[in-house]
């Protein structure tokens, strides 16, 4: 589906790599297979033992890294994000990773996820004398590391900052000597780290590693935090494990389908689901169409359950990016179209299944709908790859609040009614916990369904902003 | 399949549009539906009745319009085109549509497709005293028009020099009192006319319909010269239709699968070729996959036929674009991956179906067979949804000469093990045109087959020139 | 003075080079010293012996061979163009040097000057059949060029074609054997040659040699043909030379200081100016200011002569470029200046002279005195290094027409009172053309005084537009 | 002289404002006039009483403010900064304002000057546990602010703040209550406030208040903090005033022409250097010529106190910017010029003396000798408005070590001879000191000399690095 729509995002995805000459480079095609995780900054910082040089800025890798900026770095070890940002986190300075120096060693940070108690901590440090140059979390960690009092080291000092954070997050830390890899005890936001030769990498998707000839080694696992130096790698752990609680947006819409998360393909679990969809409901149709592209894999499980056709029934532009001209209000009602096109002659008097992997707000489904019945479907049923998104999350995946998602306080028929659909069918979160799969594969490994069931794997502090009160702020 | 890795590209695609005071912004849009045909140049010309107003470069639609540049242009009929350029006619002054001013009347000309004797003509226009200012075939058409003799009016002149041309063309061009469009007499490129509530609208694809929310009237004729005013629409022939010869490529590999040829959808076609290769070959498979994009619509169609369960195999970046750092040659060798991964979980242990829309060197086929292999996959048969491709296009496509053509002078078998695949499949040419199914729709209309079967639809000069012969001559 | 601030521009530079493997880099270089002729194009055209190499574009000579494009050139004979536009002449296709791509050879042209008869020999030539693709004269002579009829060569064929032109014009032709230079019969523009080691420049005005570390050889004659090729230099006539005429406003405003026109150093040219205006006006001040950067030479004078201390009133700024967000009206009334500022302590309760070279609409120097004013200046004595300018000019300097120019049917004191001077002084023709001192030094030299008095030295065709009227045909 | 060709460089310009809705866009303009100032980074903060705002880059002004980025702006008070960055301050990240963000009001600094103590300070509050995201001193104060115990308003913070900094410092702050502006105790750095109707405006040289319209009312006190808020302008002292020690480079070659420094005109200062200059050396020679664009003023008073005619001998070429093609080495040899060329016809044949403002490692001085005499002068008199520079400066200027400084330990002959003069001369301590006239116009009022006799002003902390030391820990 199409994210730009309707406010589900995600905030980034992070790449590290310790242990050869053209760590720059290897950064580069790493974020870039990375890029679908967001597309408003990137950047990578970079190590040669001494110091740490760092390119970053707003836009896509590519740009960011064109006009030989990439060859400004040079080290063995280095650490990049690329960055989805919320109106609250624009700027230049929110861009990743943050780099904090020192006289007694520099410090270089890269983070993906939410920290329920940031404002909480923040404030705390703030009155002990820290300042803060950006409104990202990300900040907070480091200042916590700095503080941490005793006569630690770094690692040390590492895990007893890390230990006072409380929601999801997956880190990527550089020094001048290594990486430092950490993930929530929960297990929240996926991080997998790899071997690319004698070097380690890590990633937020495994589709990183595919992309640079690494191999998956592993998951990173909750509450561990690994340290790669010279002297090769070593885990610990910060915290016991809780309840793993995987974000099953991942699954549903954000990881690319050619990743695995904890060993699942996600194009797999994804195809799983739609076939589960068609056991759960019959329908009589014609044609089974996705909404490309991350409903694509769905649309082919329940073709090839139901035993209906699958068509490219809507075609999506290649070309709509950063300079593209939007058509005004007018052009727009007079249908002229942005990113989908239908396929008049696949849909023209056909029953059209159209699968979906999620409903936000609706607006979308609804113009969808329109557009195909324009083209001539006789009926449209949307099909939801997933449940009903009824509770917003903290956890930093940026869907509107309860008030904006059409499903929260409303009936099946209402949305249905709502989007202008003939009928309506989303998966049960059963269907979708079996289809998925994790149970079966890991021992005591879950998914969170918070969006779902408004049930939260973590505390929630009462300082926790919803994310869009977030965003008004400013 | 990944067209920039092989040589297989054609000229361009056109728009046109008289009658809105919005001509620039709706044919924006209609290039943006065409982008797919050319990306290395774009341009709008426009008129509101008093002279021509021009903007293009080269780049994407989008870069060439940035900055404001859309907003420069005002009136109510514009042509444009998107560009695919060979070596030989790069630079801005290549970039169409061509204005040609003069003091009774300027002229834009915009053409996708090749004229095969066109060195002929213009030595001829040469020795009368004709310059030229690009190396475009485009150029020769508005000196023939200039130069016709008699006391001919506009039309009259141009249908003259209409007659004069051999080979591919489909022309759209803009005067300050309207539009003239005009296709080859053997229909070797498609060229549709549609309507935009009262205006008149013309375009390379129907997609181009669909993305401004046009409607579809119908295809130009083979040898039709239409002409669009203020008065409306009026048809005349310049020459009579030949045998209609519609390039098969279009069906194969360059139109947009929401777009119909001759009231034939692209994506059904190739799904029924898909379908009908299933049909001529059975493979013992566990998965089926397509390579992206352009083969997708032929692998749903095997799977449908076989049995064999479908597959995303292969995923293709979405962020390769004009600023993206190619990866050195020894980051290649360590497997680096540049557009395409392969879904290590979907094709481990499976023995795959890899369906392609071509083949040309075949560089490309192999490479994606070891990269499969390398992923896991036991067995890759390779099926491809034409026919082997063995004599070069003289007609605007450009495929490499025949030397370059894996097929040519090669059995089957010989081609198989060069791509090292476990079998390879081509469909036959009975099988595509069937599949295809131009003559059950149409009367007396058929299909160009010159690159499989070397038998060419017109005569060819002795001028003519390989295109990779011209290409070097610079 | 500020050009951009009252419409008073010339055409063009132009630039060439042969015989050397840096032609396009020395190019480069030239054209830079002649940027300030014109801002709003650039381009070079290079051969290597075999075809035509091609790069220009929109905007100053860095920005159009920035991104490595002066690279893609290579080749050891090449001309150049900088090119100012007015509203006529905008756009890509206009950016000279043309090039014209024959099967017999290929030709290109770069220009600076105007041709009178252009509107007639064009309407003339498409009489004939030729079609022109730009607004240009330039394109103009290439037709000519090739119309030639006879057996003649293109030598001969230059020599007709340049026979048929009248007006003003500097031309460097580029052909794959050589170059072509010619001056029209009056050597109205000024064209010099050089020579770097064993190859020869050319260029509109000897500061490209001194950057590039050439010699000025000599100034080409008026109504010269000169080719240049690997054979060396000859030179031929294609017209008589008629009274020399160089035009007036390039010792007085468009030549830069460090050139010569005719051995005659412009900014000693200049300075003599300031002397003789101080020998015609006594006025008693206190300090004398030049308004940057063409004025600067003529204030030295005028203080040298009269005694009264020179001193920098009036800054420019130097970063004012095409990015430069212009003030609003609202802003601008409040003060906020653009270009330049006063020097408040060196005018404040002084009585100033301010030396301007010429004055156009007048709205400028009333700006200037009113801003000197409020910084405190007790009078304001404005001495213009020139007569008044009460003529258009066909020749390529766009001034704007006569109902434009301030001085047009007003009296001195009319005009003064209009910019609210104290006092206003004009150079006497007789002290200009005696400061400037064509007629001492070289035999029957002498200079166009028509924007002066109105008398031209040549023809002045039916068809010849006025530049203001040929600008809002569009 | 041509700062890049030999290092020497100041830091940065700032500029505040307070009262104006269009604060954004003043600052621009303001901004604008201090470009010379520092041309590698630019940004504004805003504040409209709720957050700040905040868009910088790196380049100048106009391209950091281009595409609509000055409209992201509102508010109605603004801090903004130009900035010289050394090879270690490079970077994004260094470019200021900085913004520090805090729950209980956020604080933005730009700064111009150097923390002589800034490492001590900064290792100091390292160990209480502050980060630094920064290379820049500027990051020292808003810690130290931030860190400052007791009781106490942001007012008394921040004197307690300043009060720890030893060392030129010239700040303005920006908080969404005001602006907080304060200098150094010796008054190292140009700092100066003035009124825009009712709006406060400060900048770093009163050119800034002369191109936006506004009044100077004086400048700011050694050791003054000033707050501006909506209550008006209120004055306090964190220090004693100690020796006043303006910089004097500000006078020989930082600042523009019409800015005022403590009410003595910078021009006009040169020139009196330059009467000076002839006073103390009589010189028989020809012509008296400037390097552009900061010794012109100097020239133009030695020319007139020795009688000798002042002459353009060298034009400075105005479109050598960021995208300008650096000759190759190659080329140079050849004689192809860069920025600056000689005027042939003014200095053949004569005895030239030619004034610059400073010679820091002496080869460029070298290089335009060589140039004058190669455009044939007989001999090249080479006369420098201030003293020999011998001694690093701590303070921010960008001066070479000692040990560049052609100066440092060398007669006057050895220098002479080095740079292949016919004579050398020196402007004294003395006569500088007299020409500038500080002493007379303000009592207690002196000058930093440091850099001409090795004897600071402030004490120099054991931690103090070289400049040149600085740049290679990196």
């Amino acid at each position: 589906m199409l994210a730009e729509l309707r406010g589900l995002n995600e905030e980034c995805g992070v790449f590290g790599i310790w242990g050869r000459e053209d760590a720059p480079q290897i950064s580069y095609y790493g974020l870039h297979a990375l890029q679908h995780r967001g597309q408003e900054g990137a950047g990578i910082v970079v190590t040669n033992g001494k110091g740490l040089q760092v390119v970053k800025g707003e836009g896509l890798v590519n740009d960011v890294f064109a006009n030989n900026k990439l060859d400004e770095l040079q080290g063995h070890g280095a650490i990049g994000q690329v960055r989805y940002s919320s109106e609250n986190g624009r700027g230049i300075e929110n861009v990743q990773p943050l780099v904090f120096r020192s006289t007694t060693g520099s410090l270089s940070v890269a983070h993906n996820g939410n920290i329920v108690n940031a404002t909480e901590l923040r404030e705390h440090l703030e009155r002990q004398g820290s300042i803060f140059q950006t409104n990202s979390d990300t900040e907070v960690l480091a200042h916590l590391i700095k503080r941490s009092s005793g006569s630690f080291n770094l690692r040390d000092r590492a895990k007893k900052a890390l230990a006072m954070l409380k929601g999801a997050f997956a880190f990527v830390i550089l020094t001048e000597d290594g990486l430092m890899i950490a993930q929530d005890p929960n297990g929240l936001r996926p991080l997998s780290i790899g071997k690319l030769g004698d070097a380690w990498v890590v990633a937020s998707e495994t589709c990183a590693f595919d992309i640079i000839g690494a191999e998956c080694v592993r998951s990173v696992e909750p509450g561990e935090l690994i340290i790669i130096n010279d002297q090769g790698l070593t885990s610990e752990r910060f915290a016991p494990a809780a309840d793993s609680a995987m974000c099953s947006m991942e699954y549903v819409y954000f990881a690319r389908p050619d990743s695995d998360i904890d060993n699942i393909n996600i194009h797999s679990a994804r195809k799983r689901c739609g076939k589960q969809l068609a056991r759960e409901m019959k329908i009589e149709a014609d044609v089974v169409t996705g909404v490309p592209d991350s409903s694509i894999s769905a649309a082919i499980g329940f073709s090839e359950e139901s035993g209906i056709p699958y068509e490219l029934g809507l075609i999506k532009s290649r070309y709509v990016g950063r300079t593209f001209i939007q058509p005004s209000q007018e052009l727009r009602e007079q249908g002229v179209k942005m990113k989908l096109s239908p396929v008049r002659q696949v849909v023209k008097g056909k029953r059209v299944v159209m699968v979906d992997d999620s409903i936000v707000r609706g607006t979308t489904s609804k113009r969808i709908v329109k557009m195909l019945k324009e083209a001539g479907a006789t009926e449209v049923h949307v099909v939801i790859a997933s449940p009903p998104l009824v509770s917003p999350c903290f956890y930093g995946v940026d869907i509107s609040t309860d008030s904006e998602l059409i499903a929260t306080n409303r009936t099946n028929d209402e949305v249905r009614d709502l989007i202008e659909a003939d009928s309506l069918t989303f998966l049960s979160p059963e269907g979708m916990l079996e289809s998925i799969g994790r149970s079966d594969t890991m021992k005591n490994c879950g998914q969170c369904l918070a969006c779902f069931t408004g049930e939260y794997p973590t505390e929630i502090y009462t300082d926790t902003v919803l994310p869009h009160e977030k965003e008004t702020v400013r």
